[in-house]
């Protein structure tokens, strides 16, 4: 099973929103996620293109790993995911020798519209964001491409980066 | 806090069970564990003195890490634990490079006598063993020695080493 995922920059978060609820999407639920990342003792996940996060939802925590994409346009990628009891985990994890590089700050809300997930995004200090999500057997990323379309967002405007990468790239323009 | 903690070779578990009864020890639990444990991508754990385990306890999972021991004759050292949803997390592990490397099937009886923890330990492949813990802010192992020995257990009995060394070591015979 493939998550299929793309994302893109959205300046109007409300329009969007109007937009998704006419097509018939479901408000879903609304979270304040708080990602914390790591970097490999032994390896450069920036070069390998994989990530390991702790999320935290709430109360509840989450160790996440994913692997590197899978084509040039979408998100897709191999992902695990544990639910962990406490911050313990971030303890055992640094003694690995793992090494926290950056923190994301989400509010998201989650709707759905037939099989797709989608979720609106303010993320501190990058700005509005839509994500469209999909799970299926079969790789076929233009469908999620040409949703994002009908709602009026541009190529131009799918962000292939994540998050991560868009907050440590503004972090090193504040030292330019 | 420390977690002071001594081991030794048994010869015979249904003795030192009485004796520790006598004494006033309460049993406590029963339980059937089955560690795996797993070494570093980039570190060799059995060098650094180090180990990384996934515990599974009836439908339980632990994930635990434990530093160098700190001393040469008791098993005293860092150790940080937390509890795992699932399997996922060994799936994680592996895809972060860590490779498991061995075993430990273990039945293990809890007792407790004042502030000492007994635990009466059927291994796998080894035999049998007695540990005894406490939990103190200041080190002195030489009172878990002395407990030791006033249950019968001679000082050529204490074993350092883990049962993953053992279990290794055993496995290695087995070759030659």
């Amino acid at each position: 099973m493939l998550e299929i995922e793309i994302k893109a920059r959205a300046e109007d978060l409300e329009e969007l929103r109007e937009k998704i609820v006419k097509l018939g999407a479901e408000f879903v639920k609304k979270q304040r996620q708080v990602d914390t990342y790591f970097n490999h003792p032994g390896r450069d996940f920036a070069k390998t293109d994989e990530a390991l996060r702790i999320r935290k939802v709430d109360d509840d925590l989450f160790l996440t790993y994913k692997g590197p994409k899978l084509d040039r346009l979408t998100k897709t990628r191999e992902e695990f995911e544990v639910k962990v009891a406490d911050e313990t985990a971030k303890i055992i994890l640094k003694r690995l020798g793992f090494r926290e590089v950056a923190k994301v700050t989400k509010s998201r809300d989650y709707y759905r519209l037939s099989d797709f997930e989608i979720m609106l995004d303010t993320i501190e200090g990058l700005g509005y964001f839509i994500e469209v999500e999909k799970r299926a057997d079969e790789y076929r990323p233009e469908e999620l491409v040409e949703f994002l379309e009908s709602l009026g967002i541009k190529k131009d405007a799918i962000e292939r980066r994540s998050y991560l990468e868009l907050v440590l790239e503004a972090k090193s323009r504040e030292y330019f």
